[in-house]
């Protein structure tokens, strides 16, 4: 038969799943000698049990009845004594930590009768009366659902008995078993909660894991001055600075000191008030630290001197304390690099390269948009890119408030502290040029109307003008009226150490996608070990925009050849920049790849007739799926041909100056066809052996359609190298614009728990996965050698880096601000492969 | 050592590949015992050597020797001889019959000596001169490259020998052997002619195949009165009938029977002046249509009497007589019904279900569009609905011209006799409702501008009014000013038998794609084994529209839902029409699938503020990948609710009138993910358990999404059929929507030999084939029973149901018009798999 319950003593072979993180802790630390109350705790198993048959397992009661009898003859105290009660806390615990669940119920015991002997055996009728009081008013809403705001802490007993029988239509149960297995049972239940069930799903915890039960002999910290209950860290949680930080309330329970109710004492106080204590909690977090090699965030009681650990677990913290932590701990012998690598979460590093609202500031949500490219900041509104120059250039902090934005914008954006847009989603313009210079966007912002005539702004029912001071936070979608305090960006030393450990450890390369050479520059300074995707039609803009018009309606191939003439030496400076700033690294330049009616204007803004017909007939119904990529430049062979020429001539004059071959990468976008990309790879050769015999230089193809993927062994024929383009991959292997979908029906789909994740943030692995497995599958079959990276936005998000490397990509290339994530995920990929490894060597 | 030659009356191993059609014709003959001439094939081994190697291969030239003098043996005659010369013809001859490609020399070996020994050895100076003036032109052209027009039949022999030394700078070869080895080097080379290139394209015809060159001795047709030259065929190739069907000329060579110079006769003719010659004429074409069992198309001379076969080949033949011979040899006992399923093309039967353009028929093409639905219809031009209407009402043939058609057009579609469109591609609005209507229709036609004002529209430069005559012809995208006498479609009784075979032989079931009553009926009157699509959105326009836009227009469910109560008798009726005319047979109906702006207006239409609003929230950049198919029914159940009720009260009430219970089959489109189908089936069996317990049904999805078909393990599990939907399965794996495809790009790809089919018409099996072969395979493991069907276009095509076939899917759904089509495919499938079987089992 199945046993269902464990002493804190005994042991067990079921660990966490089994005991949940609160009773394995507590076993734990009794099992090592740290002072614990005595207690028990009911498996996971149980609750399972009772979720699926909707009732105690058989033996479970009688379990029960043991274990209580155990804990009476260690207490020397009976459950349910009139005279002098054994009294015990009810507290659920889930193998992982989950808001949302019954946390505790206190004084599990007590009745009518016994408050009298608890108050004659300790000599404190204050202190019995506060504990019954307690007891009632926990039990009235955790296990009756008793709304919350019917109780206070100032109530009487007799008054906290009133409200529970007028809310439950029922006396309080006096019999002290009845109130245990009461208990028992609305903690199974809480696991069903709706908030837990959120939770869960956010959180990706399966629905049947279920959660264990402690019980746990009361120890009391309302005994009067000398007892007392607090919560410490063993470092601080927001800095990781060594020695201990906490907080603590003299006679005071259990929850009293995170109700905020009173205001707690910093630890270091005890010192004085509770010197005995204080030297064994300081040596009791010592051994605990150094027992679970990490840091730990400790419950503890004081009882009439008397220290107890209530609970120990691995502490939330910063990513800051969190690089910290692992570097010292490192220093301290206490933790491997590999172990101080695997403790960081990749995603938290963002935090560490954008600046961020202050979590301490007040203020008031104005309105809500996408969280479109991280960080924070403030600045007065400005309504177009000139006046952002302008002002910008004067010193003025400015916010580029927009419909949305074009690139005709850019210089506007680079003066910009950061950009607001009304309509657009995490792919347009805006976002993706701000998440490339490392600026906050909040785009798509619902309740955010422009009146540019009057240069007046609505948001969220606000209005506001040109000049007024907002904030946003690029990292929640948040936008607030006024200015708020901003914590700066923190790399320091800590960051740089960790990184440099996770560079050792990683097999996967990490590039990045940058377009010029500032970006490069930025990247290359994260650690960039290459360009992965450098789109060259951002240099089409600008002051280029009207040769590029011309090119376009230019009426046949010379006078786009003419136009072209004079958009190469452009082109040329541009790769220069770049390949200087990657000296001794490669860039993988991708030809012209969006459809040809994005360089012109609206139909409603064309100058002349000409222009009219053109912009007509390049108009598409799904320019996703269109004239764009590689079917450019195989029908205008002319536009390819320039641009291969401007790289070659790049390429010469960089190493002529520099002395350094720049390691040139030739990618041509959305192949489908293995003829294509045939084709196209015997004009770069053609140009190339033209412009510059001398230069070295491979030929790619990215793989973003799913064809591509199938085909990958004829297509590997032409191809040195592929890389998987997973945005558009994405796109048409789901049939889901990113456009139409965010903030659409995907937005509805994650909240209704259709799907799990945001395929456009986390990779699809079961479907452009599967794709991604086929294509590396097939082409290296056809070739062994071809390269392989991933271009897509997925190469920065950490659970995709997983994936890639487990694909055995050779490279992930992101935006500059994704690369340090990258590198840690890389490193912790490799960690985590080598653990699955040694835990199937080990017959798991 | 390769051999390179064989005589006509040597056995060969090579079959056709080796010795090409013509070189296996005469061969066949020869061996026969019918009259042909003697000769040899160089074999196609001998071309692809010389296309290698740049020359003849070694040993050619000595078997060519060889085979001269045991032809000079024979003829008693020696090639060159300045008395009385041996003539030979050197004919090209590939495997597969190829214009383009150089056809024939005669009278090789004849030079300004033995032109005057031919005079003397047959008494005829006239036709020796005649033939060496014949020679020098055909050389001159064929070998040298000569401009065709610099020659005329009557030149003398020294003009046209001026010519050839003019145009050449050559004098003419007087050695009978260069003249036939350069003759020989001629046929090779003419292979890689432009025309023969583009044409192989065209017809997937592999470029190393090579051609065989035949060496025939000359015959006479050009003796006098008793010589003649024709063609012939055994039955007639336009109506099949029995009975020869030729023409002749006497006294004439070779071409000048095609070339038009001269008016020939009827072949009857010869009766009377040949009786001899026609009487072993008949026989002799009795006895190879005996032999080959099919229609020939054969060559003869007749010199001074005696008859010689030329060539004999397959006949090209209209439907009608494809159909009409192969039902008359059948019933000959000449061929099997496999063998008459066999002999059929199934993309020709389009002939006979639409009206054609008379073949005879001479007119002038204003201007060309999309071959959008096939036939042809004349008609006076109307430029709006309403005006078709009355027009057509009135009894007037009309022809609807739009910029291009939406629902609302609907009306006026009925009552035209065709559609044309100055936009839109082969999936617009007109052309998928042409095509379901079986009505001719040109879309996106470039040379027709339409001034609604004015009642103006200009074709091709010319100005016409509403009310003047135009005719289209769907099946080409030609549009013609003024009336073209039409064929009439011809479904007769030959075409009813042979669909009959094939049904016996075929095991792919074939449904029709229909959403009303009328096309179910025409559908099932072509054989439809039932309903594989019908689309739920055509019930949503016309009278419908406003309440549709009402729900659309609803701020919150209550409001949708009342309008829906409105629409569900609307739906129920359409069901119930569709489930009495096709009683007995499955109807899959589709739930609701496009994007929701595609019911409101254009914006600036828009009537009020609101539906302005509406309309711009659910604008989309890439509509195809937008909030259609299944996740408007996950984001609005109460729309699939609705539909679903319609459905099982539709059913429910035509099973209680005609007593015979429906096959509802309910279909979920754009399913990606497993979940999808999960929650709408969950929905589909409440509605249907709380409507119609009663009615049976199954539930099931459309595979249109690569995704859809890689997870197809899991979507199987809550789906009793997948039907493929091809269209759109195309445009996401290749990434390429079809309206911004076709005239653009695609046309381009095809054009220039990037790809070889539009994967629209023709399924694209190395991409899409690749991925339904994925989901047939994991959706079989997972769920051994579930239906497979296919209802893209792709469905009635051809190659493509012969795909469908070798996938093992159940079913092809096509266009009412189709059924016939994909019917005989589904056969030919059938038996093409079991020949190659034998193929295989013979250990070929």
């Amino acid at each position: 038969m199945t046993r269902y319950i464990y002493a804190f003593d005994e042991a067990s072979e079921g660990g966490r799943e089994l005991l949940g993180g609160k009773g394995i802790g507590l076993a734990e630390m009794t099992q090592l000698g740290v002072p614990v109350p005595a207690g028990f705790t009911i498996t996971t198993d149980a609750c399972r049990a009772y979720m699926r048959d909707g009732g105690f397992p058989a033996g479970l009661d009688e379990e029960i009845a043991d274990q209580i009898a155990r804990l009476e003859e260690k207490a020397g105290k009976r459950f349910g004594d009139p005279e002098d009660p054994l009294l015990v806390s009810v507290r659920s615990g889930a193998a992982v930590s989950m808001p949302g669940m019954m946390d505790s119920i206190l004084n599990v015991g007590l009745n009518d009768v016994s408050v009298g002997g608890l108050a004659r055996s300790t000599g404190n009728e204050g202190f019995a009366r506060d504990c019954y009081r307690r007891l009632i008013q926990m039990f009235g809403e955790t296990v009756d659902g008793v709304s919350h705001d019917r109780f206070s802490p100032d109530d009487t007993v007799e008054h906290a008995r009133e409200v529970y029988v007028a809310e439950t239509g029922r006396d309080f149960p006096q019999d002290a078993r009845e109130q245990l297995r009461r208990a028992i049972v609305a903690v199974f239940e809480s696991w069903n909660s709706p908030r837990a069930q959120v939770y869960r799903r956010t959180y990706e915890i399966p629905d049947d894991m279920g959660t264990a039960v402690n019980v746990v002999q009361m120890v009391f910290g309302n005994k009067g001055d000398t007892s007392a209950t607090g919560v410490c860290f063993t470092r601080n949680p927001s800095t990781g600075e060594q020695g201990v930080y906490g907080e603590y309330l003299v006679n005071a329970q259990g929850e009293d000191v995170v109700a905020g109710i009173r205001t707690p004492q910093p630890v270091e106080e005890m010192a004085k008030r509770l010197p005995d204590a204080y030297e064994q909690l300081l040596e009791t977090m010592a051994r605990l630290e150094h027992h679970y090699r990490d840091m730990q965030d400790i419950e503890f009681t004081v009882e009439e001197g008397h220290l107890y650990l209530l609970q120990t677990r691995s502490a939330k913290r910063t990513a800051a304390a969190a690089l910290k932590a692992a570097v010292d701990m490192t220093a301290e012998g206490l933790i491997s690099r590999e172990e101080a690598i695997s403790r960081i979460d990749p995603g938290q590093l963002d935090q560490l390269l954008h600046p961020m609202l202050d979590p301490k500031a007040d203020f008031e949500v104005a309105a809500r948009g996408l969280n479109a490219s991280p960080g924070a900041a403030s600045g007065k509104i400005v309504l177009d890119a000139d006046t952002a120059v302008e002002r910008g250039k004067g010193g003025e902090s400015v916010i580029l408030v927009r419909w949305e934005t074009t690139p005709d914008d850019i210089h506007g954006l680079i003066q910009s502290k950061g950009v607001l847009t009304a309509h657009g989603g995490m792919t347009s313009h805006a976002a993706v040029v701000a998440r490339g210079m490392g600026k906050p966007c909040v785009a798509g912002c619902e309740g955010l109307e422009i009146d540019v005539a009057t240069k007046e702004v609505t948001l969220g029912g606000h209005t506001l003008h040109e000049g007024d001071v907002i904030t946003i936070d690029g990292g929640t979608g948040r936008v607030i009226i006024g200015e708020v305090r901003l914590v700066p960006p923190a790399i320091n030393e800590d960051f740089e150490t960790v990184l440099g450990w996770a560079d050792d450890v990683r097999r996967l390369k990490v590039r990045a996608n940058a377009d010029n050479g500032v970006d490069s520059a930025k990247a290359r300074e994260f650690g960039a070990q290459g360009i992965g995707l450098c789109r060259t039609e951002h240099m089409f803009f600008g002051d280029r925009l009207p040769v590029v018009q011309e090119m376009i309606l230019a009426s046949d191939e010379p006078g786009r050849r003419e136009a072209l003439e004079r958009l190469l030496p452009f082109q040329q400076s541009d790769f220069e920049e770049i390949f200087e700033a990657m000296a001794g690294l490669p860039v993988t330049i991708r030809l012209l790849d969006p459809p040809l009616h994005e360089f012109l204007p609206p139909l409603e803004e064309a100058t002349d007739e000409r222009m009219r017909n053109r912009i007509k007939a390049l108009t598409e119904s799904n320019p996703m799926l269109g004239t764009r990529g590689c079917r450019l430049g195989i029908q205008w062979p002319e536009i390819y041909e320039m641009q291969v020429r401007a790289i070659a001539r790049a390429a010469k004059a960089v190493q002529k100056r520099t002395g350094t071959e720049p390691l040139v990468e030739i990618m041509h976008p959305l192949v489908g066809f293995a003829e294509e990309l045939h084709r196209l790879r015997t004009l770069t050769e053609q140009v190339m052996a033209e412009e510059a015999p001398e230069i070295e230089y491979t030929c790619g193809t990215m793989i973003e359609l799913p064809r591509a993927a199938l085909r990958a062994g004829e297509i590997a024929e032409y191809a040195d190298f592929f890389s998987f383009g997973t945005n558009d991959l994405t796109q048409t292997a789901l049939g889901m614009s990113r456009d139409d979908a965010e903030g659409k029906f995907l937005t509805f789909y994650l909240e209704d728990g259709v799907i799990e994740h945001n395929p456009f943030e986390t990779l699809d692995q079961d479907g452009v996965g599967e794709l991604m497995r086929i294509a590396v599958e097939r082409g290296r079959a056809a070739k062994e050698t071809i390269k392989l990276g991933i271009c897509g936005e997925h190469g920065g998000d950490p659970k995709s880096v997983e994936f890639c490397h487990g694909l055995g990509l050779d490279y992930v290339s992101c935006s500059p601000y994704r690369v340090p994530v990258a590198r840690l995920a890389a490193a912790q990929a490799v960690l985590k492969e080598a653990h699955r490894a040694e835990y199937v060597a080990a017959g798991g």
